[in-house]
């Protein structure tokens, strides 16, 4: 099989694409086989290797929250003084305390636009969940650090079914208000299609935050992830979420498949003439190795595709 | 998880697609285990139940060549009175005669766009294979029968790497002038990408062959699928080939993955408010039964999403 596609690039879309790459943190964080740290500090050090420039690194949440990010102290300084930007997730002013006494440059908050999922996830309200992020973000922007807002169940909920999107909007707004630097639109349960899409990045452009301060970070429950992320392009986003070998399931779903794969999207994306900087070969190689570490195969359609090559 | 997608129409798609389903056919035909022909039979009953209407049922080919497939002659009598069209595949005269003498209205050709194919599959050259359609289809024709055809490898060719735009169109167009009502433009390793998909089309377009007249026919073998054929909607494209539950390999992929899962795409046809008259709940339910027949899950992750929750 071909290594790389033809490229052939196509109107209206965007010069260069950031891969926000979330294998490390997103991607392990519900993994029940604990994944030794300095094999996280490795599959760090070689997705930089491949090219990718934002590498979410781990979480400074409370260790009994998500065991498998429980060692987010030994791992950050392995991996800090690699020449990529490394965001991680903190949860409260005391994981932002973690993460700026290692020196942590871009640190990234977790909000949800349903109520039902703020329970679960956070055990507050929506509203509760802001006023709990404001002086995390507030303080981080004063110590100059980037400051990325998550929002999940954009377009829909495993308990309250499809998302309004005015009310993505206004919570968007709310962080965007608050100093978020960037918003990364999730679909956590995969169910967005390409339209909602579109309707939902005009509906924020609409209110005020626009396209630059947007990311998107689709899941592939149904096979829409990456279709969505075309309509994405067309829209003119430029930042792009998306994990090695396709890393993580969603907590919400039996199925075997999670967020976006890093190289599916690379495969699309170097076939547009988009530059990523990224090596697709190192990617895949770099999935496989983790598949092994895991003992499953990657559910990435390209990994499967190209590492079959090999064997 | 939810049943169904949100409904939220993007501009410039068609409101109407018709999916044409390839699972008994070109799913099946590659299969080891032999599918007995009243499970055919009541598959293709069950695709139809489910609400899609052009069901290609089997290949009138010599029966040595595609074992699974000899049971054409008993097969087709058992959905010939389903209120639905039935595309057979014939490869030559003989299997035109045999189409026929069974009642068949709507037949397809198989053509390849590379040497190498044309070689491996049908051990002729380019030419030759054309020179052998053009009386099949003159003939077909004369029988007012409607007639695809189908042209692989449009995108890349395992032997051969990237494919020209120019010999795509070149078969295509002799295809056309030969009376063929609609081309399929196959990509059999899957190796294409959107703009890649929105160039052909143009290509062929200005060579004389109107959209109306052009189905797409995607593999998932680097997970582009659905991706190229919401560029192919953007483009018009209002035909486009899918197998229930992801049937099919690519027999020159190792990788599990084959063609577009006709599930995958009616959640995002549903998702875009664009009518294909299918019931998704139906088609999961066939293709979980049929899953089961063949002993291995799909990799449909529609299937997956949606069979997991009923487990």
């Amino acid at each position: 099989m071909p290594e790389l596609p033809m490229t052939v690039p196509a109107n209206g879309l965007p010069a260069r694409v950031r891969i926000h790459e979330v294998g490390a943190r997103d991607g392990l964080q519900n993994e029940k086989t604990t994944v030794p740290t300095e094999v996280k500090a490795e599959f760090i050090h070689r997705l930089a290797d491949a090219g990718l420039t934002t590498i979410e690194a781990t979480s400074f949440v409370r260790p009994e929250w998500v065991p498998q990010l429980a060692d987010a102290e030994a791992l950050f300084p392995r991996v800090s003084e690699l020449p990529v930007d490394l965001p991680v997730l903190v949860p409260n002013d005391r994981g932002l305390d973690r993460a700026l006494a290692l020196g942590a440059r871009r640190i990234a908050v977790f909000a949800s636009v349903t109520e039902s999922f703020a329970k679960a996830n956070l055990n507050r309200t929506v509203d509760e969940s802001l006023a709990m992020f404001d002086p995390v973000v507030t303080r981080a922007k004063d110590r100059q650090a980037h400051v990325r807002g998550y929002l999940s169940m954009c377009f829909g909920d495993p308990w309250e079914g499809p998302v309004p999107i005015p009310q993505v909007v206004r919570v968007a707004k709310a962080l965007y208000d608050m100093g978020c630097d960037e918003l990364s639109l999730g679909d956590t349960i995969g169910v967005a299609t390409a339209g909602h899409v579109r309707a939902l990045l005009t509906a924020l452009n609409d209110a005020g935050v626009p396209t630059p301060a947007l990311a998107v970070h689709f899941h592939d429950t149904y096979g829409q992830a990456l279709a969505n992320t075309l309509a994405a392009l067309q829209h003119g986003v430029t930042t792009v979420d998306a994990s090695a070998g396709g890393l993580g399931g969603c907590p919400f779903a039996r199925s075997a498949t999670g967020n976006l794969a890093t190289e599916d999207l690379v495969w699309m994306l170097q076939g547009l003439g988009i530059d990523t900087g990224t090596d697709l070969g190192r990617l895949v190689a770099t999935s496989a190795w983790m598949a092994g570490h895991l003992g499953r195969p990657s559910p990435s359609r390209t990994v499967r595709a190209l590492s079959h090559k090999e064997q």
